[in-house]
This record gives C-alpha cells, structure tokens and sequence, in this order.
C-alpha cells in the first residue's frame, strides 16, 4: 500500500519515546514562557501588533505574487532599507521565512564548482541549503576554525563558510572573529546565520557581524529571521548590493516564492524602529540570560553559559526531557525540550529563552520550578 | 577576492537581456491588475484583512516559535481543520509557505529507497524537494501518463508521483484521474500541489483532487498555498491523518522552522469562510479565464486554453516579453512576464491571472491594451 512504510516508523518512534504531538495554545495562555523566541517581547508589543494590523489593512492580506512579479510594495522596500542600514550593511533582501532566506544564500552563493564548508552543529535550514547547493560540502566539527583553515586548504576555486553566529540548541557564539580570519587568507566568503544574534548581540541587538566588526564587509554576507527578536514572521539577507543583486536573479526560494505578507514586514518594521529607540533591550535580554544560568547553576543544575539569550540545561534522557517539560508545564511554566532528532549530538536537553522583558520574580520563579521539576 | 564570481554571471546576464529588478509598488496602485495570483479578488476584501488585523492583536505579531514549542496557536488548529474539512481530507497541516509546505511532503513522503517521479513541468518548490529528498527521482515528460507506468515499472519499493495539478506557468491541468490510475497499477503514492487549484477548480472551489474524486484517498496527498486564492501567505498539506502525523515528525521545514504567522492564518481562515459563503466565486474565475482567452484568441493572439485561472500568452523573445510588458504597464496594465530560468521550456511569455472579480469592461480593456503593445 501507498505510504505503508509510515506506520512502521510510527510504531519505532513510539517505541523510542520520540514522538512528537503538537500543543495548541490560546491567545491568553497563563504559562510563563520560556520557550519561545520571541527575546525581547515584541511580539505582543502593541507598537508591534498595531503595525501589523495597519499594514494588513493598507497593503492586503497577502502581497499576492512573487517578488518579482506583484509581491515587492513600498513597505517591503522600506524594511529592506531600515534593516541594512541598522545592522550596517549596503543592501538587504527580504524573504517569506529565514529558513528560505537561508536556502536562498547558501544555494545561490555556492554554485558548482565551490567549496562549502559547514559547521557541524548548523541549523537545518542552512543544512538543507547546502544540499541543495550545486557546490560540495565539508562538514567541520563545531567552531573550531583550525578545521576550516584545513578544509578551505584542500580546494582551489571559490569556497564559503556557512556557520550560525549562535547555535540555536545550545545558546554558544561561533568565533565569527577566527572564521572571518581564516576566510580571509583563503579568499573565501563568510555567510552567517545571526538569527539569535539580531536584536541580541552587538550595539542596541545590531548583531553578532555588527558585534565581531564585520558588519558591511565586502566577503561576509549575513542572513537573519524576523520571527525571533523581531516578533513577526520571515527572513533576509544582507550583504553588499551586488550580493542581493545576484540573489534577486538567482535565488529559487526568492524568484518562486511569494512574498512576506505585508503584516509580517509591517510588525517587523515596527519592532526593527521600537529597538532602535530602546536600545537597552538587547543588553537586558543578555542580562536575563546571565542572570539565569548563575542562578541554574547555583541551583546545581548543567547549564551552558550563555553567548546570547539562550540557555539549555542538560536532560538525562528523551523520556526525561520530556517529563521535565511536562512537569514545568503543569507548574505554570513553558519551557523548550529538544530531542533527537532536533539535536546534533543526540544529547536531550531544555532549552529556555532569556526574554529581555522578564522580571527579576519571573527568573527567580522560573529556576525554582525547573529545579523542583528535575528528573 | 570572494564573491567575485557573481560579477561575471551579473555581465552575462546583462548581456542576454536576463536582468531581473524589484518594482516596488505603492498602497494604491492605479494598474489594473492581470498580474497577481490573487485569483478570487481576497486580499484586499475587508473581511480578509480586517482579520487579519484581529488575528494580529489578539495573537502577536509573530507565532513566536516551531510549531512543536510555542508557534501552534488555536487559530492555526482551526485554519486546519477547516481547511482540511472543506477539501475533503482527514487533517491538514500548516505551514510559513506552499514552498515550506512543498519541501516537507516531497522529502518527508520520499525517504531512502523511494522512487520519486517528477513531471516536467514542476514548481521550482517541488523539484526542489526531489533533491532534497533521500529518495531518488525520475524526471519524466510533462503530462504523460505513460511515461509515468514505465518509470514506476523500473522500480521495486515505495514510490510516489509528484505533478502540479495547474502548471503555473501555462495554467494547463494535470492529466490527475489518469495519474492516479497509474500509480494505483503500481501501488504508488500521489503527491500533487494544488496551489493554482484551490478556490478555483471542483465544486465550490475545493481544488483539483475533488474535482477528479480524489479527495481523501489514503494514497493521496494535495499540497495547497494560501498565498494565491486565499489572499494570504502559508502553505498546507492535506492527507490521511497518518501522513499528517508523519509530517509533524519528520518534515524539516515543519520542525525547525517558525509557524505561519498570526495574521496571515486569520487572513486565510477569513478567505476560506467567504469562498464557503459565496462558493460562485470560484466559478467566475474560471469564466473570466475562458472569456479572456477568446477574446485573446479572437485578436490574432497564441495563448493557452485555460484548464484553471492562469492565461499564458506566448511571446518571440525574452527582450519581446520585456517590452510586451513594459508598453502594457505604461497602459495602465500589469501582467506576468516570465522568461528563462523561471520557464522549463526557454519559451518566454506573458502570463495573466483571471481574477474573478474582473469585469467585463476590464477584460476587454486588458486585451486592447495586450494587442495594441504586442511587439
Ligand atoms: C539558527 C536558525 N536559523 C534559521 C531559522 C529559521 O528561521 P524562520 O523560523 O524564521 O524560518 C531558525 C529557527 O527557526 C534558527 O534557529
Ligand atoms: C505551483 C506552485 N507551488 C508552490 C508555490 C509556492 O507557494 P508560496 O508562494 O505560497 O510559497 C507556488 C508559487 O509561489 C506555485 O506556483
């Protein structure tokens, strides 16, 4: 029968304790949230909601074509401006999600003939770019740039770099610093994910290119997503303008896609100038997260220290991690549980999101259940 | 220097008259629009966006998460059982885009070991999940069921057929009782993307499946957009509830990317109810479609008899179609103008959307202005 296979590996999933069933919450959910990445409370910002609904109403619900046919208004050429000249880079594209923005700059900047080289702990989206790509990959074990000066010395020919600027399971920085620098005396092009670095890192959460003295260089081309510290939906690029020139022509997830719904660019604009004026926000959300795992680790717990707003805390097993996440829910707080095969070294854990508007009760409260609730 | 390849495709590019540019439009632009995929004139129903709107600022501006942490509200649950309930499948799954929606179906529905047949003429999206899926694909001609048998002859083992039900390009059908007929001789699955079909094609607008008694079958999986004739952005996956299930936990593009943002599934929720409500729209829309290619015909000009609601009219060259559009822009008149690489068969072309809500006077308008500008 069609699809029989499924079953089979339905029944190993249960077996193996790995199966995953979705939660839906309502619009006034009581937990407090530790799970979303949602870093700097914006989302349900009324700035933020006012301009996603104002947009709706003034473009459209959806923005109805491709980029290139009907999908490009004013406000998504608007967002493109504000957000380069914020994280100071020439030029920006905007995609419908960073996981296209990411298919799109791996894809597009890696043609047959290039080397990519990949960090092994990468998120999926700039794994699926690679094997999209029609260069080929080398995988390097994780921020370690000795392996990508090794890796870059066995091509001749362009290569890139294809690294996240924070690693989303684990919350620890790339030392974009060392990879830019071994780019560099190879001739090759960095491309880094600074999805949990907006809005974070750097001077006001200008990010983690902004932060390593990156940001605008001719080689470095940086990809972000709206939907964490910006409170929306979707995705960009940013490089030099000959850079998102080539993707505006060559981009399969930007020339077949359609574009951002208006509302989506809308709160992500309204988010974007919110930050610029309260930069305070960035450093707060950093604060959360130090302040989190001193207390974790205090606690006796195993927590990594954070490079950003994440903090993950080492979970005993699957079955662990989920009963863990469980009993945290049913004391009043959500928090993340990765699993494989979520996580690149199959290590279950929690992963907690700093939120730069939480208060001071809010961690203290928010400690005293994880450790109460440990398995 | 890196990157200093992309200067040399920029100058052949230039060259064959290849360029690509963003026209950013305004709010209110004074075109009249054969151009967008907004077949049933919903995204800017007040309706629409006015839910839009609400979803906004009642939800956020984002979903803040992976639909399996915090990014599954009960707006999402019920946009996909509606969704799913109006189709005619046992359950839906939603996703950030029809290109999302597209790579998870195809790599998820494809893994070692399967035969994926690919007809010719397939979205970039889904071409881009045959390479992405571990399963290994055949292309075979577009629109040919024979050619289908054979592939699915060479091959012992799971295999599933992947077609567009609309071409996108040239608004033909797929022949789908046919596909389905010979996949069922092989015990294959049939995967189809209904995104040119929903709200235009079957009774009511239910798409392309329903429309062939295809609705529900265990061995049937429709993808669909709510980009197009919902008016909105996202993607979904419409299947038996085990498929679904399998979707959820082993679909890349659903696990580790954020969920559809709130406005835009309050957008298409809002489209989907209105269709239901007034279900002749669907109908008009293929009747402006109809009426559009005789009159085209009529005035001496080769286009495509629509199967749905896309009119392709053939153009000499790409520089032609360049023009054709441009004289037709300055006339009051935005079309669709594809050309290499976006066609799979180097033939460029004008390409118009027969939106229902068109009236007879613009339909008429839009084809004396096509036949004035003709090159
Ligand atoms: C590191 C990283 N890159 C890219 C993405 C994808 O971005 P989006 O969810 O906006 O598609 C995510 C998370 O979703 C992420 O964690
Ligand atoms: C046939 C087809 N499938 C999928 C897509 C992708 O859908 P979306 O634009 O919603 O990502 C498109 C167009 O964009 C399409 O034409």
């Amino acid at each position: 029968m069609a699809f029989g296979w499924i079953d089979e590996q339905a029944d190993a999933r249960r077996r193996a304790g790995l199966v995953r069933t979705l939660r839906p919450r309502p619009a006034d959910s009581p937990l407090l949230d530790l799970a979303s990445n949602d870093y700097l409370g914006l989302a349900r910002h009324p700035e933020v909601t006012g301009a996603a609904a104002a947009a709706a109403r003034a473009w459209g619900g959806g923005s109805t074509g491709s980029r290139l046919v009907t999908g490009t208004t004013e406000l998504h050429t608007e967002l493109e401006r504000e957000l380069a000249e914020f994280c100071g880079f020439e030029a920006a594209l905007v995609f419908s999600s960073g996981y296209a923005a990411n298919l799109a700059a791996v894809t597009a900047l890696a043609p047959h003939g290039t080397l990519v080289v990949s960090d092994a702990g990468n998120h999926a989206s700039l794994i699926d770019g690679c094997r999209l790509a029609r260069g080929s990959t080398q995988v390097v074990p994780h921020a370690d740039p000795e392996a990508v000066r090794k890796a870059l010395a066995t091509h001749e020919g362009p290569a890139v770099l294809v690294s996240d600027t924070v690693f989303s399971v684990d919350g620890d920085a790339a030392p974009l610093g060392e990879f830019a620098a071994v780019c560099r005396e190879r001739g090759a092009g960095l491309v880094v994910d600074d999805a949990h670095g907006l809005g974070v890192l750097g001077p006001g959460g200008r990010g983690a290119a902004r932060a390593a003295g990156l940001a605008g260089a001719a080689d470095v081309v940086v990809t972000v997503t709206l939907s964490k510290s910006l409170g929306s939906q979707g995705g960009a690029v940013l490089g030099p303008a000959r850079v998102v020139d080539h993707l505006v022509n060559a981009a399969r997830t930007f020339i077949f896609d359609t574009g951002l719904a208006p509302a989506a660019a809308g709160a992500a604009l309204a988010a974007l100038r919110l930050l610029r004026r309260e930069p305070g926000r960035a450093a707060r959300a950093r604060e959360v997260a130090a302040e989190l795992h001193a207390r974790l680790t205090a606690a006796g717990l195993e927590a990594v220290r954070p490079d950003a707003a994440v903090v993950s805390v080492r979970a005993p097993s699957p079955e662990g991690a989920v009963r863990w996440a469980a009993d945290c829910r049913a004391a009043g707080l959500a928090v993340g549980c990765f699993r494989p095969p979520s996580v690149p070294d199959g290590v279950s854990r929690l992963r907690l999101t700093a939120r730069g508007d939480l208060s001071g009760d809010q961690i203290e409260r928010a400690v005293r259940v994880i450790g109460e609730t440990r398995p």
